[in-house]
């Protein structure tokens, strides 16, 4: 077996791990976490780590350095899943960050490299992503802790289930005092690299996204007395600004737009909707721009109502300013990959990932491996052995290149 | 009080009788319509007919003439609403004919007539319209009694319950054997009438409709990695064809075409939509026309997905025919009209009647009623005072004038 294989094995072996049998669901401080760690920390010490659990649950795993008073590097990712998740979405980077530190073997660096696998990435069981990173960058705030599951338990209290103390995260959770940059490898997520025919990428920067919520209201009419021209058709208002939405992104380098959900009121087959719900998520690696565009689709919604007497209302749902990484990181991660024989596109990332969180308080890259078919959150997620060789070869590249004070 | 405003307040004395206190909403064979029996018999008595109550629960009132043998005109129309209903669809035409037979007094006529309050046109109990007309024309089948309401009860055990008897419904249902005419007045649920500054229309026809669920399969995708180009959006495939609904139908005289409600699936904010269900409902007084715009828009839909790799499918729900109104009865009812002082429209009824089940037994026509604002199943539906008297005034001439072998 390649050293590539053994990584998909091992994702596949702990994809196994899960809350619904047949499937692959691991959530946040859920049963199956604890069989995930002990498969993790086995893995972990077997490679000769210092393993700790800190007290969100997140894993954290040690190669200390000969070099007295060295600083620290991070490789991470998340170990919680979607429902019905795939085996690579977050597992990745931290098996491949493990298999990484098993190919130095005892290759003095003058660094710690500290693994962690961060417990809460999702967002699905609190309804709020990201806990766990915000926890480490100390961002995480007793309003945070006093949000419920679906089943009315706080997240202290669940942590507390998992046997671990909320009122000591701030001394376990936090970064290492001395860590100097951070390297998250991830699957892509999306088409991008498979449409290039690349298997890497180094991310520039994690988009800024808008989300709205779009209110038309026109009038409920019947659909058999109603002429045409005496509609006030609150539907072929939004769809109208629907088919713009697309086009005007499809226009506009590097802007994504979606109506992801459309609620027709009163919603039924002979009533002329008086009232439609419709979602607007808007993303782009520049701040300006995407403001730029959301002001775009709100004038053409409303165009698109005033058509029709139809009057609209947009209701900001919630906001993320775009988020650079590091650039020097990112270099070194290019000039790894091409020492390794391996050719590395740039690209945005239209997600969101624990490096966004990171970023703002220690030099942060992330390293993109192609998603056969675009697939992820789908139980058909999968990678190339080639692609997971090329990223292998290309972090350890890194690992051997880097220097603390360069 | 006038003659018009009487009948207004029987109808809005009749609208506080409801199965829903603080409301309108009077179900087939619901406690409600047991004391609307109540009030509406005592009405018809008052004013000198012979009165029963037939096994769907219809009342029938019987003014007879002097002649014997004398044929029987039908005045009809229905007393269930749908859920949180307005005053006047349905009962103003039973109560208008009421009306009509009082001012009569003891006027010698040449034929009896029937009022015929229908128990069931809504469709609203058993998710099916028009059953009392159906029983009434010998069109009310086993499978029909056998449907069940929201809480399991047959038709027939829904009869037996109010203390009716569903086996004899073909002896008491059917209408009198010697029927000649049968007329309707109804309010329009149209805002044709109020755009055109008139009180009564003619109708000419009823219109055919078709009925379509359209499914619209692309790919599910994460709205933030995947590229606008790499898309294969269900939703901005289905806008597109809805706007091109909306405006097919606004360039083709007398269509009416509208979806009424949509679904997005999975419905994310954050998901590029991978499947939508929309439904398609298509009017027309031409069937050969009807069919035309539903083969255009069909075309459209799949042009609108192919596109995108979007593949529709179109599955018929319903379809039913344009149903011609009597023409000579028609004529006679604009006469009458003229005679009393009053302009009359024509117009197409875009709504489903009793009216269309009697037409192919009986020659039959129908008055609309302008609707104020258009408004229809809603609690603030309305008429205006001049109107009512309008439509009285044409009813008793239509009533002196008709003989019944013209």
């Amino acid at each position: 077996m390649t050293r590539a294989a053994k990584i998909i094995d091992r994702c596949r072996e702990l994809a196994r791990i899960s809350d619904v049998p047949g499937e692959t669901t691991r959530l946040f401080l859920s049963p199956a976490t604890r069989d995930a760690h002990t498969l993790l920390l086995w893995w972990m010490r077997q490679a000769g780590l210092e393993t700790r659990t800190d007290d969100t649950g997140s894993l954290r795993a040690v190669r200390r350095s000969a070099h007295a008073n060295a600083p620290t590097l991070l490789l991470f990712s998340h170990i919680d899943t979607v429902p019905n998740a795939g085996p690579f979405d977050g597992p990745l980077g931290v098996i491949l960050a493990l298999a990484a530190i098993e190919e130095l073997h005892n290759t003095p660096l003058p660094f710690n490299i500290e693994i962690v696998a961060f417990s809460e990435e999702e967002g699905v069981r609190f309804s709020f992503p990201f806990l766990s990173s915000l926890a480490a960058t100390g961002q995480l705030t007793p309003e945070h802790l006093a949000r419920t599951d679906s089943e009315g338990i706080t997240l202290a209290q669940a942590i507390r289930n998992f046997g671990l103390d909320p009122d000591c995260i701030a001394e376990t959770c936090a970064l290492p005092a001395n860590c100097f940059a951070a390297l998250e490898v991830h699957i892509e997520q999306g088409p991008v690299l498979e449409a290039d025919d690349a298997s890497l990428a180094v991310v520039e920067a994690i988009v800024g996204q808008s989300r709205f919520q779009l209110t038309f209201e026109g009038q409920a009419n019947h659909a058999g007395t109603t002429p045409m021209s005496l509609r006030h058709d609150a539907l072929a208002a939004a769809a109208q600004w629907i088919v713009e939405v697309e086009r005007y992104a499809a226009s506009y380098t590097q802007l994504v737009a979606t109506v992801g959900r459309v609620e027709t009121f009163p919603g039924a087959m002979n009533i002329v909707p008086g009232k439609v719900i419709a979602t607007l998520d808007v993303r782009h690696p520049r701040d300006e721009s995407r403001h730029a565009a959301v002001a775009h689709l709100l004038t053409k919604a409303e165009a698109a109502g005033a058509l029709r007497g139809v009057t609209v209302h947009a209701r900001l749902q919630s906001e993320q300013k775009a988020v650079p990484m590091d650039h020097a990181l990112a270099q070194h991660l290019h000039q790894a990959a091409g020492r390794a024989g391996f050719a590395t596109h740039s690209m945005f990332s239209g997600a969101g990932h624990d490096a966004m969180i990171l970023a703002p308080y220690i030099p942060t890259t992330m390293l993109f491996v192609r998603s056969p078919g675009g697939l992820s959150h789908h139980p058909d997620e999968t990678v190339r052995e080639q692609d997971i060789e090329a990223a292998l070869a290309t972090v350890i590249n890194f690992l051997l290149h880097l220097h603390p004070h360069r």
